[in-house]
């Protein structure tokens, strides 16, 4: 494509940001008819109440049978007039609040968010290879998330197992406010640790106890042990986040033929009505509490009985979650997610496959949108970038194109004769800055030209991105401040031991 | 995952099998407002009737002025009253006839039919490597696709560069109707060849002159060549194929930034008045003759002026292309495609953004869904099988999942206990078998076997997967007889040097 004059060349966007909400430009998709839907919710309460749900803490089974739930030993049996008021308190709309408030967040069906994969042990780099987790991996990954605009909270992986479990919230909550100023996520690994990450949140962002609870500061992930059990720190989680005003993601990991049936609407139904469990114990706890109906359903392969992920029947379930969160009104997670044990075409294949899942089910939040590989066992560096590469084309779809008169544009189509071109229009020079969204890893020259660059593959790239993000990181402003206000309180804190987690 | 009574391991689905017509699972999204849709059709036929088409074949230009087109030299002037006459008499429903009656497909609005990547000059596999494209890659490509089910058309690649081109359409018939069972795809190379392509299907399908004419025994596709130009082979392809009643899909190929306007909008207003007035040609031609809407519009790179897809304006010149095409009332084609020159993440990546957006516009046809690579200069074996496992998801998802009662199941919810796991309920033990899509060449196994195992790529693995194709290959049902009934047709054809081609 030669020509004389010609546009010089546009600036690569800013990958940071700008900070922008995003709403999902699609229609959210049927899967089911929608009596078929209803029929679904109403089997998953006749669940909770004929089978129930095995809850392993003592203070939950409580609150239900104060409720009025039949309660035998750790058996709770959950009748609909609960979960119709915890359905009733819920929010619809949840104020996901961040360090910086640009990054805050408003938490409602329409909208859509995309963080990065959590709960990896592992991580992985091309350069250093696949290794445990450790703080220095936790903390290069939240120097990542920040500098990706296209990813709305902050890492919730890899794990720092190099830091003594009893101390590692406080590892964790400095790396977060001190390298990022997106919304935090706590774990839940028992009171002791929740209740010291809200001290220290409250320490850090300089709010009252009010100010606090007033908007979902943070948040957590409660995975029900599918089917029917909700065990301690997760029971835990949902009581103490409740209470304090922060956000529960209630998500039951219901893989179907193996712990959940082998049909999507039956590993559906066992979805909906252990997050209606946990749903009902936070409105229980404390009703309006912030909490998210959250559903990550996928299949195994039948013949090796392992995870996968990006199938059909992953999508399925995004598509079958999103109408019953819909059902209900509440907000609600999916996520994607790859069985791949490296950024090749398998990977990028079912992280695609997911995403656009969670696109068409009008998911509110999308986890595990960069990063994830091996089915969650592995954060990968060169895996993240890549996805958000994808995530940055989904981003620029949230925007409809330009549809005025200009853009349709007579004018630059009188401009030029039959076989000529458009690069020099009038029409061209005045918009070819921000016209299109610069690739980020993709290699658009021809083959001759890639042959004599070195071949590279797509993850190869990768590796030099992540690479020049560290080594330019800066904190964003405000971060010095918070590790500041915290370090007394975690000095003291290490100093007796930590905190104990529940298992 | 571990049990001890277990199902047995399913089998793998046949791949090839069994034919069956897909529709959309999904609504068809909007991108811009109706009323925008019906300016951007207002504005195409402004440009037809003020700006005009330059066709380079003066019997085209006869046929238009014939119809009352003002024509000034190669410069036709189109009323919109030729176009509102022509989209009234072209079929909204095309019978798109194959050899084997179970691969003849309904053209219609809701359908979704996929096919193969197309008019690659290019082979590549990972064992010989990149080279020009010649007989052989191209016959072992007619194996590929008729092995597998999901694709629903011969192979349009790689050009069978050795074969001199006078002589092509012969090697090109023998190997489609020798080696598969599908629709036939004829290129437009010019009238000679165009007639004793029709001659040779009519002889290898029994066909009298009426039975041919009554379906459409074959396709090409009619690149415009952006903007406002028709060169002579295409026009003359739109000219006979119409009288022959055989299906012209007209594609203007709009890359916005270069040969068609900067805007998604306006680069959308040149595709349709340039398919506009290709669908005109074929109605003038023969009113009623099969078309198809085609639209194939992405951007280029501004920093190198490099075709780009799966980009958001990829996706966006889709959605916008699809509302086109209702607005018309018409099928219609879309494409796929990537940039990347390897079976790397960014291609998979990119295809598939491109085939959501496909499946999202609400495509009938899907070109250059398999094995495109580079933008369309090369047709890769392993990216080819690599797309399948995408495509035999996307149609898996056209049927929509069981919702009976027995699926919802509460008899298997009840049967396993809290903890517990599904592997061995009566319902996963009554539907196990084809409970899940098996993966292709996905490798869901953990990382310390699939490091044992070598540590294979997804494209790796795909070589394998064509080798076992083409080794156990065998031809369809009736290839030898087509064969035999061209045979003499094709020696004395060879015999006085074949025909001339129209450049």
């Amino acid at each position: 494509m030669r020509r004389g004059r010609r546009a010089p060349a546009p600036q690569a966007k800013p990958l940071a940001g700008p900070p922008r909400q995003l709403s999902h430009p699609f229609t959210p998709q049927r899967l089911f008819p929608d009596d078929r839907i209803a029929a679904m919710h109403d089997l998953a309460l006749k669940v909770l109440e004929e089978l129930g749900m095995k809850i392993l803490l003592p203070e939950a089974c409580r609150i239900f049978a104060a409720a009025g739930a039949r309660v035998e030993g750790e058996m709770v049996f959950i009748g609909r007039d609960i979960v119709a008021a915890a359905l009733d308190s819920a929010p619809k709309r949840i104020a996901m609040k961040a360090p910086n408030p640009d990054w805050s967040r408003d938490v409602a069906p329409g909208r859509v968010i995309f963080t990065p994969g959590g709960g990896c042990p592992n991580v992985f780099d091309r350069v250093r290879g696949r290794r445990p987790g450790d703080l220095q991996a936790y903390r290069e990954a939240q120097m990542l998330v920040q500098s990706f605009g296209v990813l709305h909270k902050t890492a919730a992986a890899p794990e720092p197992q190099d830091v003594p479990v009893e101390l590692r919230h406080y590892a964790v909550l400095e790396a977060q406010l001190g390298l990022t100023d997106k919304p935090v996520f706590v774990a839940g690994r028992g009171r002791a640790q929740v209740m010291e990450s809200f001290d220290l949140l409250r320490l850090a962002l300089n709010l009252t106890d009010d100010e606090f609870e007033a908007g979902a500061w943070t948040s957590t992930v409660v995975n029900t042990n599918s089917p029917r059990l909700l065990d301690r720190p997760m029971a835990e989680a949902l009581i103490d986040f409740a209470r304090a005003g922060q956000m529960s993601i209630v998500t039951p990991f219901c893989l179907a033929g193996a712990m959940a049936p082998i049909t999507v609407a039956g590993a559906l139904v066992l979805q909906h009505a252990e997050a209606l469990a946990g749903i009902a114990l936070t409105q229980l706890a404390r009703p309006g509490a912030p909490v998210m109906y959250g559903g990550f359903g996928s299949n195994v392969d039948m013949r090796s009985g392992a995870p996968a992920f990006g199938t059909p029947e992953h999508v399925q379930m995004q598509l079958g979650s999103g109408q019953l969160a819909r059902h209900i009104g509440l907000p609600w997670r999916s996520a994607a997610g790859t069985a791949a044990n490296v950024s090749d075409a398998q990977a990028a294949g079912e992280t695609h496959m997911s995403l656009w899942g969670a696109l068409m089910a009008g998911a509110t939040l999308v986890v595990h949108a960069a990063g994830w590989l091996e089915g969650g066992l592995t954060l990968g560096f060169e895996k993240l970038v890549l996805d958000v590469e994808a995530l940055r084309i989904l981003e620029h779809l949230c925007t409809p194109p330009d549809d005025s008169d200009a853009a349709l544009g007579f004018d630059a189509l009188a401009e030029v004769a039959p076989g000529g071109h458009f690069f020099d229009t009038g029409q061209t020079m005045a918009r070819y800055r921000d016209a299109f969204l610069p690739p980020l890893v993709a290699d658009l020259s021809n083959y001759g030209s890639w042959e004599a660059a070195g071949q590279q593959r797509a993850d190869e790239r990768a590796t030099a991105i992540w690479q020049g993000i560290l080594r330019d990181f800066t904190p964003p402003d405000g971060a010095g401040e918070r590790l500041e206000r915290m370090a007394d309180y975690i000095a003291r804190g290490r100093a007796r031991g930590g905190a104990a987690v529940v298992a």
